[in-house]
């Protein structure tokens, strides 16, 4: 359950600069977000991706092997809906963009470290690398007010108070 | 980056009662799941959902309002994908299925619990609440194989020793 506007948290539309902030704030530390394309059936397919180490500059950059399904289904519908999740201190961002595929390998060999070598052994020269670029427009997040206290915590406390207390704060995120 | 074939980790295809039994082995204790659905736009949306704490059978039920933007997608498209993180112990569950709306109010009274009194002050009589019911029928996984080390340490040591240790295990559930 809950929907945005269902919280009783503090909603927050941000847009520009600062919706940038919010973006690099709540993804500082994610290492892995769920990245989701629509597949040709009209299900939506989801896998983990490693991302970028970068501060959050509107695009987001990753490297994926050229023969895997996600680069069809891009071809297919350039939608994409990237999730980060900090499950411990109950952080949820969810960003909406569009996707494009390269094989541009100067963008490769600049991305490259060698944690993608457990994905591409043979290295970054290897002609399976593709780059997936996410132009992210807008997104949603979702977080407890305490990085310490669990959200189930705080809705147990929410609970036995009538719900009258404070749950955290979620929001808007536009981009452009 | 990433795709299951992509992994240097045990893959598996697990269907029927095994299947069911990996879902709910991935799912225990995970109180908050990304439900994401298709939007008006073509674009896909992600919120948090509470999840209910019973074993896997294959039908996940959600409460919510049923005033939210999701009621309208699900009506429009019915395709939804559930994602389930771990971060701390680098495990992540994708699950594809098929959602439909009700207002059971004998459903209503079995799924409620004091927890929701978060989201619906008033109480389980609330006439705005609606039952979410969602039929899984396949989803993917991933996971380190050590609860205790995370998935990007265990990378960075593929990538050490050239990509070629274990990391973990992934696969492909088909509940039916």
């Amino acid at each position: 359950m809950s929907e945005k506007q269902d919280h009783d948290s503090e909603y927050k539309e941000l847009s520009g600069e600062a919706a940038r902030e919010k973006i690099a704030e709540l993804a500082k530390g994610i290492h892995i977000a769920m990245m989701t394309t629509v597949a040709a059936d009209g299900s939506m397919s989801s896998r983990p991706m490693a991302v970028q180490d970068k501060p959050f500059d509107g695009t987001l950059w990753f490297l994926t092997r050229n023969t895997s399904e996600k680069i069809d289904e891009i071809a297919d519908d350039q939608h994409v809906t990237l999730n980060f999740a900090d499950t411990s201190a109950s952080k949820y961002l969810s960003l909406k963009g569009r996707a494009t595929v390269s094989e541009d390998r100067a963008k490769i060999k600049e991305l490259w470290n060698p944690m993608y070598k457990a994905w591409f052994p043979k290295g970054e020269d290897d002609p399976e690398i593709a780059v997936l670029r996410v132009d992210v427009h807008e997104g949603d997040y979702w977080e407890a007010t305490s990085g310490k206290i669990v959200m189930m915590m705080k809705y147990a406390v929410a609970a036995a108070t009538g719900g009258k207390i404070e749950v955290g704060e979620a929001g808007h995120v536009l981009v452009a």
